[in-house]
């Protein structure tokens, strides 16, 4: 399947990316960078050092927006560390940035490509996807379908107490995508609070003897330390790789087909995914939103891609 | 322990106030309703059914607030019944209503009993609660304590996606009591779901054998269908009556220390508490916001309680 | 005609105390006080001085609410001195405030008059009148019409960009009033910024020979200064007066009945009189909002009238 | 003076572009639409109808955005009729709307040209603006001036009580806008309510005995009766064509440099500009806020560059 992965790097984003890569039925057209862990400039640095880092410095990398569509930019270094890609060390990219916008290779590629033949993985937050939906209404009916980390609802949230952080940060982008049209697969904290990186599971990472295999283990070890303190976590939840394993194997998971509203409004509330989950509202559904996960199978299916690399 | 109720009943409600009357800890001064569950006519009028049945006619009940303070009144028949105590078949109440509003036998009351001596238990909406503060500033620091059923953090919303009825129906009166600086305890969804009705536990309650057990048999057997159909649940859960049992025995429950704020300003989010259950805030705590209970204590002291009317 | 004025005086509310005082076609049943200019302290105080100044300590005065129902408040010293009252030396008062609540003065009196006999004069805050239609709403179809200084259109607004003050420091009391269905004539900035105290007119109160024209001359010579320097006006303008001489003759104004809603949601635009002056909504009328004012034919009422104090 | 005019015609739209074309000193880089009086596809006919009206077939004319960035579009056929430009009998135009994206155009313009050599006039709402200001951050520091026609304070609204039409169907655009740091002048209804074609000015269009001054005559007849019967105007307002004439010539126009901030928040006062006229708050200066104009000055100019075409 063709795939536009939309990131802001981070450890989870750029796990994410090396499932991405080392999965045979997925075919990466590139990656688009936005502001959100980190500023836009180490986001786009991250993402082609994981490009370099799995050997594909052909993956080509687009800058988008630094700054969410309406409110000043939130960025979360407490979590990720100061460069957003703490833990292992990575020598710094050689491979180029590419000239062109990211808002523009997504709406060119999605022109180019036969309709409802490409897939948007947004896992940062969404202001370039609102851009390039807002820019090129065409695209709308053109995009597969987008499978977002985002949200919550069971779990309200982890930068504020009503939301999650990509959701927080750009929710009017958030509304124009919830409101697009556009098939949505959400994976919320819901489910990737499920998907811990125990010490066995980081283990296994390690126990692979690749460079790949010891640089995840080196971020889910840096970044983990923020959830153990917060929740008491076993380990560092992998937020982001669950939009690709849910591509690559849906009946890992499970969760419903309901309606989402992003709340824009109150600062008390904002970015908060109104999910319906009870069906409570008469709103339509727009949304797949995932709640739970067969954490083992989705733990095996990365650690078996991550050996590919 | 000196206590007045502030009600809507509603079956739970009517529960709570049987628990109170059975338990010779607690010395019920009276009794005040609100518009909730249903308009303020059929709480006053289920509030004396109640205690009539509990064989207690000299329980005074004055009638306050037909209206929340600023938003319209929603009420929540679909739950209750057209009544808002269908179930059992109960006689009309011959006790009267008193003449004193509702929001004066509180400000008197509290005005006349020592500091300190009096607990409020609000297990409506808060509207009568935030007139008596706002006309009788002087009373908040009399206030031994309030607690009350209301809101919801991990089960997020019950009339809304967002919100749980009880602070629905007025937030801006429950904004007024969580900032009133009075100390809160407060009963969410997130343990009032887990205190359910099963079919042993109503067995219990239509074993003791009384006019009270069969009829609380009755009424949780009328409203438990709204929770079974909407989440599957083993059974009613006794939302209000958690109040009064945490009052007799808070060992059976915990929770944390928190600060809990109240959304007024968002439609999507409207009554919604704010919980800042992993304290990522900087907001003060103003509330002891419980999350478990052990519910098997809870409903053996129930129905021990039940017993002795 | 029988009229409670609800005041926070403020030497434009003192004026009006006083035009009420002077014209015999009014009779004064009580002054009830809210927190507004000054604290409520300062208002029940003040209300009494201008009782005495006028002559009159038989007038009952009642202290009402010290806060607004849900936000916090602001006060105005900034406009109306340390006191309130600044300007003139007046003695403290003697007369004793009334051991009733405000609101109860309020509810009461409407219920033991006849139905429509009663004006209810707001020149502050409109706390008080919100709080006595919340607790007795039986009280709302009993009103002959409620007179209120507050809001601006044209004016837009003095405390903030979009809100005038009275409104401004309760726009949740504001809401209740504007949707009670009770007749309301609002005397918005519009007019009231050319009610104008220019050096002739002041000269004329002074004229008058008497304390209270003395007092009136001393006050506005203390508060045009705000206006005078802002504004760059001829002298203070004097709001709340034009209540009383609307009830007094209302040939001296003109207005259009149309729609006035309360913005309560935005901290922008919080306390905005949204008047449908230009009829571009479907909302109904509920107001007769008056623009335009005969200024020397209001001053030559108020200046006779206050010649007979 | 080098300019690009963003723009939705409407009417007055079309006198501002014709305003334009006539001016020597002003040289058109080229015309941008977007969806405002009425939809995009129209808005792209009517600007090119009337570069062919004028004889400039020449200047490329570029779609943007068809949509707002967050709400839903409102459009103005109450107005403006349903072509947006009823009133003369113009012939379908011929000269090609350009394939860039408007957006695009925008931002390779100001990044070709020296920095500060180029005017941005938006007389629609400011979606295309927004979106460029977003896409390309680095545009902002080489704009000369925003000239805008939108929003209102003294008289507050006109699609709504609390908002003017440009800003409000596009109030987080005309936010990015106005805390975009790039030096604005605005002119609001305050201004353009006071720019009225009389009969007398009218003739003198009808007078130049040219296409030109025909169809502008045809123009405002056409959509005078909206005022005329909602104010009681003497003629239609000339909104757009303000912005043209301030940089022709500004002394024409008196303002004051005070803080705007665009309301986004309440459904009642969505699209307000919230202008500190007064100076009440502490919030800094972002834009050159006009109020007054030499109408016939104005009238005389733009009936004299009119004549040149
Ligand atoms: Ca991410
Ligand atoms: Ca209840
Ligand atoms: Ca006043
Ligand atoms: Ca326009």
């Amino acid at each position: 399947m063709k795939l536009i992965i939309d990131t802001d790097p981070g450890q989870d984003d750029a796990i994410a990316i090396l499932l991405a890569l080392g999965s045979p039925e997925i075919e990466l057209l590139g990656i688009t960078t936005v502001a959100g862990n980190v500023p836009l400039a180490l986001t786009s640095r991250n993402a082609r050092m994981i490009c370099e880092l799995a050997g594909r410095p052909d993956i080509p990398v687009f800058a988008g927006a630094d700054h969410p569509l309406v409110h000043t930019l939130v960025t979360a270094e407490h979590v990720h560390g100061k460069t957003g890609l703490d833990g292992p060390d990575l020598p710094e990219p050689t491979m180029p940035l590419q000239d062109q916008h990211a808002v523009d290779f997504i709406i060119e590629t999605l022109r180019a490509e036969p309709e409802h033949s490409i897939t948007l993985a947004p896992i940062g937050p969404l202001t370039n996807i609102a851009l390039a939906l807002r820019k090129a209404p065409d695209i709308a009916p053109r995009i597969k379908e987008i499978v977002l980390m985002g949200g919550a609802y069971f779990e309200v949230g982890n930068i504020t107490p009503a939301a999650e952080f990509n959701i927080y940060v750009d929710p009017e982008a958030a509304h124009i995508v919830f409101t697009s049209g556009v098939p949505l697969v959400v994976l919320p904290l819901d489910v990737t609070h499920k998907a811990l990186v125990t010490p066995e599971r980081n283990a296994a990472f390690r126990a692979l003897g690749t460079k790949v295999g010891q640089a995840v283990a080196q971020m889910t070890e840096f970044y983990e330390r923020y959830d153990k303190d917060k929740y008491g976590s076993a380990g560092a939840p992998l937020h982001d790789p669950c939009t690709i394993a849910w591509m690559l194997d849906p009946a890992l998971f499970s969760g419903r087909h309901i309606n989402v509203e992003i709340e824009c409004v109150s600062p008390l509330t904002r970015g908060m995914t109104v999910a319906d989950w009870w069906g409570v509202t008469d709103r339509a559904p727009n949304t797949l939103f995932i709640r739970d996960i067969d954490a083992d199978g989705f733990f095996a299916l990365l650690t078996d891609r991550l050996a590919r690399l």
